[in-house]
């Protein structure tokens, strides 16, 4: 049953949660970053140099993995020397089904969510499971119903 | 629809997963925490000084909060320093579907399962919530099914 259902997109997503982003420049140390990380009590920051333009994220895995190679010497470096350049992005437009397969295959928590090359938003793992077993439980409620007239 | 279905329980969970668990001792540097960290690809480990006490949980998040408060000095701290020892425990005879609430309301992302107060396994909010959307699912399939009938 394959596409069964209404399909779900990102915007349903950010409808719920909105889409304040933290951000954190390249250049700042990741001293800096583990303070914004606990004031914001997040994971994970966009890098961005303008707060639009997205160059890397990065969470505190990297800190500790980088902890772990490099020692403490990293926390006085920039955020440039730990984040993931490599950023997997998406649109409001995609399907939230889709982003859910692709966030558990590279075991990616986090996605900004791009509109014409500038930051909009961020999802997370925990956003997009939510909705997914929101939707299901909805879906099975309405067949019973249905069953049960 | 509350109840519909069939309850699933932890031990079902673990049937797929097995029940190897991580585990590092509380006078254990913060250095050592990282480093088994990376080997092992994990987020957290449970706290144990024989491998079956659970006395505390210690996670990336854990480090990193620490480093904010105290500085690079907690690296060669031990483990007990900055370890979680308010642990929420379950045995594997608990249901999934109220562990998920409990993980979801208390913000905690690994959980100790415990037989007789010795540790037998641990679950991941990612293991509790991939059980929930297959069980979701298939009942959806099944109720499908049967009104096509």
């Amino acid at each position: 049953m394959a596409g069964y259902g209404p399909v779900m997109k990102i915007s349903d997503v950010l409808r719920n949660k909105g889409t304040e982003v933290a951000t954190i420049r390249p250049d700042e140390s990741v001293t800096r970053l583990i303070e914004v990380l606990a004031d914001r009590g997040v994971g994970a920051l966009v890098v961005s140099p303008d707060g639009t333009a997205v160059v890397g994220i990065v969470s505190e895995r990297d800190v500790v993995r980088h902890l772990h190679r490099t020692g403490a010497a990293v926390l006085n470096g920039p955020v440039s020397a730990i984040m993931t350049s490599d950023v997997t992005t998406c649109s409001a437009d995609d399907e939230v089904e889709s982003l859910a397969r692709t966030m558990t295959q590279r075991r990616i928590r986090h996605v900004p969510v791009l509109a014409d090359g500038r930051l909009e938003a961020i999802v997370s793992i925990g956003d997009v499971v939510k909705h997914r077993i929101d939707a299901l439980q909805s879906e099975r409620d309405q067949l019973v119903e249905y069953i049960q007239q």
